[in-house]
């Protein structure tokens, strides 16, 4: 099993991913306002967001603190279960190991992911945990949807941060 | 870089990490007690527990909620602090991808468990997420610590579970 591709899809199918990636977009919008990378997550089951989360690693102090754990954890206390077969997860940046893992365990059908993480995801870079054939369940994988928004996004906050981080050092030396 | 062996270890060694499983499996215990599979984990800083953590995957509804990411949340929460350098895991299983996962983003020192989890670990059984190189952290691992008693607790639990489940379809059938 290989990740789907966003550009392969049909254009009815294009429009209705982009409709909940463009949810998750507002999910990172909310870290990035609070200074976090902005990483958003929602899970959809039956057409309605029943989960939504974003990074809050370092304004909570949290190394689980990742919108997808967030949006899943939502999820389950929603549906009242742990198991959300059925569902799928929207995630601005392919899945981390953690993350991957999270939504094995909690028996996604399919998560969404739009810009590839050529360090960290392990969701088609450097494995593909979400496909792994020895667990007991697999994920089905669409990578690529508003891949560029949000790619954009991150490269966006990076430069930004650079910037502010630049500016603090000079005035720092006046 | 491989797990090390408990049995391998000098006897001030394996004294100390005996004395921090068996706090592990107290947590196991405290799932066991509501009906949860038996798996506890604490997180040691500094010679003291500053999390513990035990299974509440069915009794809470949470995909998510394995011993080891509730322990590194507590952790997070003392500390105010992400980052667990310093810090050691010991947990009465083998850690799954999600929480493997969760070690190295914590970027814990050591992870230490007592019993392989052949169908699901990832941490020297399917793979080895901790000491993946391609990550930006790599953890030590132990494996072995109290492993036979771990094991035990671990069949005791299942072989009752059928038991009352035997118990429930005669009741039912009658």
């Amino acid at each position: 099993m290989e990740n789907l591709l966003f550009k392969e899809l049909d254009s009815n199918q294009q429009a209705q991913h982009k409709k909940w990636m463009l949810e998750a977009i507002k999910e990172a919008k909310k870290a990035e306002a609070i200074g976090e990378v902005p990483i958003g997550a929602v899970v959809v089951f039956n057409e309605e967001i029943i989960g939504r989360g974003f990074n809050i690693r370092e304004s909570q102090h949290q190394a689980t603190g990742h919108a997808e754990i967030l949006a899943i954890r939502q999820a389950n206390e929603r549906l009242q279960a742990w198991r959300l077969q059925g569902a799928k997860l929207y995630v601005t940046l392919e899945p981390c190991p953690m993350c991957a893992g999270a939504c094995v365990l909690a028996r996604l059908d399919q998560v969404i992911f739009a810009a590839r993480d050529p360090k960290g995801g392990c969701s088609g870079s450097l494995m593909n945990l979400l496909q792994e054939e020895r667990f007991n369940h697999q994920v089905e994988v669409i990578e690529g949807v508003l891949e560029e928004e949000c790619s954009q996004m991150m490269s966006d906050f990076f430069r930004q941060l650079r910037q502010k981080k630049k500016a603090k050092k000079k005035n720092e030396a006046k």
